[in-house]
């Protein structure tokens, strides 16, 4: 039998997902499964989204344009100029596959096999993934959950730094932290990128999730507008995760040209979320006001719960719905995989990402889970008593 | 400014799509356009499809699993097996965002950078940017439009395949030559690959679409489970392009398994049309019928025509909606140009992919275009007729 490739022999499963035949077995067996391992939200779909694709009226399901239909694209740009003041002519963003295929394309695009990206670990997990796919070095520069995962000073980000290094990734705020870069970060993550001539790859998708202050892109620097490649997506802002509705932007025209292309090789984007998003953008500030309320709720409910429980860390994010949690055991993928197999508080259990697949170095989120805050409080609260009640159980078993 | 990456640069433009800004300045002057480049079909979406997309009836648009809905994969399943003998189990079928991510995520799952990877000449185009993007090597073996781009024997075979050879790819009725391949070549590929021991991917996108004869899958080859990765979608047979669904299965687990990691990565394949697609399983046998008699129809018109066209060589395809035309000129890249920009009759041209871009090297590809029959009948001979008025005039300024 031929063999496999090298890459994919390395690629880790995803800490996200590589639970799930866990967790179905658990469900068969009857247990209830608090999810908080997947950002997965709950909030409604906005109901303009179905009314729109119930609307759609043609003969033909056709491709769409390589770089997503132009009236969403206008959409995009006029979205980004009234809310954030960032200037995008339609033809410099381009609607991909979920940030996902965002991302993909913007590694090709400036990333040879052997080149090198830094990002700041904890990382979401899936960019190791991407990494792997194009051959490209992800060195990272590790963050402490001590000071809530601050971005590094600049001489650590210069140490990392080599002649093979092309690019910064960043993800503000971050998946998987929660982590909300203030401003002297970013003006320091500017400073690194014109200094040492390096891109940055900047994943804004949850831009529209900041409890803490005003968000700034970093495409609002003007200095940068050569350097940036802005990814974001639609999923999370709108609910619409299925959809898988990303996108890509940059000012920097080579960039634009060489993602089309790209883009051009699988086609076109999915179509029908596309038509059905269109609508999405005509949404007033107070759907965005009301979904922001409710993950501040559920962060503080989240926070304080998770901080009550004996030797359990976890910061206070300032966005997106993430954090990352440190618990007082030795293995979180075996406290995890343990919580779905062996554990249940009258018939209820909880699933969580563990935290090593989060690490370039796996070792350093050996004792830490990331949780997705994706359930009203109520179902929070509940998950937090299960935990609890679980690391009773789990030290007495395992030390 | 940051420099973009190697592989980006050597990325040859869609030689379906990179004329497209001609065509699209040619329809703001006011001609009307043939679109032979695209392999677009515009046959309708069956209506079960759209029904089925209305009664949607859920909250949250959530992502779907990593490897697609379950009741799909069941429907794919039997589909196999009733219509064509193949026994695949749901576990082992896999849905992608379009047969495009089927194939990058075989490449990524047996490639790595430098592998090489076998593949009949010419072939799809947006292969090459499929092996340009995983840093694979894709060896040409030359097949030649005299004898309608019959399989070379095996010899010819043995001589491309070195110690970096991983597998054969093949895409069974050929895009872009129409090729149906015979029982004794498909024989042929079995017996190269179980000799070397190497992966076979098969492409069999238009498995539905066969007009002489009886359609083999590589999968029913008992010997080759070990062997082959076989790539399908949803887009051509059921008009739904723009739904992006395809699929790749195997019956090899680690592949399987590999393919799943990457899967993981991007999370889910496009949501709605999963949904709106099962529907279309359910269809009767009639409806593929008359969209055979179609393009049986459609294929005669075109090649009768085009044949009548002095120094016009168009073989006979047995199947797909695609033949690789010889044309009497020099330069197809810059005919199919010169009909968008400097061309038309009383008001009307044809748009038409360049040949260079299905050849490894394009070269061997200069005086053929890719021509897709996705128009009825009338529609195909006025394009032929422009195509003949078009070349007694472009001979005349280019000789």
């Amino acid at each position: 039998m031929p063999s496999l490739s090298q890459k994919s022999n390395q690629l880790p499963s995803s800490p996200i997902r590589k639970l799930s035949p866990f967790a179905e077995k658990a469900k068969k067996e009857g247990k209830k499964i608090y999810h908080l391992n997947i950002g997965q939200p709950d909030i409604e779909t906005p109901p303009i989204f179905w009314e729109t694709l119930r609307k759609i009226d043609k003969k033909v399901l056709e491709y769409s344009p390589s770089n997503g239909y132009e009236q969403l694209r206008i959409k995009y740009s006029h979205f980004f100029k009234n809310k954030y003041q960032i200037n995008l002519n339609p033809s410099e963003i381009l609607i991909t596959c979920g940030a996902s295929e965002a991302l993909l394309f913007s590694f090709f695009s400036i990333l040879d096999e052997g080149d090198e990206i830094i990002a700041t670990d904890p990382i979401y997990a899936n960019y190791i993934g991407f990494a792997n796919a194009g051959g490209i070095n992800l060195v990272s520069v590790t963050t402490n959950i001590d000071n809530g995962f601050a971005l590094p000073d600049m001489e650590t980000f210069e140490k990392a730094i080599t002649d093979k290094t092309k690019a910064i990734l960043i993800c503000n705020p971050s998946n998987p932290t929660g982590y909300f870069y203030t401003a002297t970060e970013l003006e320091r993550l500017k400073d690194i990128a014109l200094k040492h001539d390096l891109f940055i790859i900047s994943d804004e998708v949850y831009r529209d999730f900041v409890y803490d202050g005003q968000f700034k892109s970093m495409l609002e620097f003007p200095e940068l507008e050569q350097h940036v490649i802005l990814v974001d997506s639609l999923s999370k802002r709108f609910s619409i995760t299925g959809g898988r509705i990303g996108m890509v932007a940059s000012k920097n025209k080579e960039v634009i040209a060489a993602i089309l292309k790209f883009a051009q090789q699988r086609l076109s984007p999915p179509g029908l979320a596309q038509e059905a998003a269109i609508g999405l953008f005509d949404l007033e500030e107070d759907y965005f006001l009301a979904v922001k309320a409710e993950y501040i709720k559920r962060r503080d409910t989240l926070v304080a719960g998770l901080n009550e429980i004996p030797g359990v860390i976890c910061p206070n994010p300032g966005g997106a719905f993430y954090c990352m949690v440190q618990f007082p055991v030795k293995d979180t993928d075996h406290y995890c995989q343990w919580l779905l197999e062996s554990f249940d508080y009258n018939g209820e259990t909880v699933m969580m990402a563990p935290g090593g697949g989060f690490y370039v170095n796996p070792l350093n989120g050996k004792n830490q889970v990331r949780v997705a805050y994706v359930l009203n409080c109520e179902d929070l609260k509940k998950a937090i008593m299960i935990l609890g009640k679980s690391l009773e159980v789990y030290k007495t078993q395992f030390g």
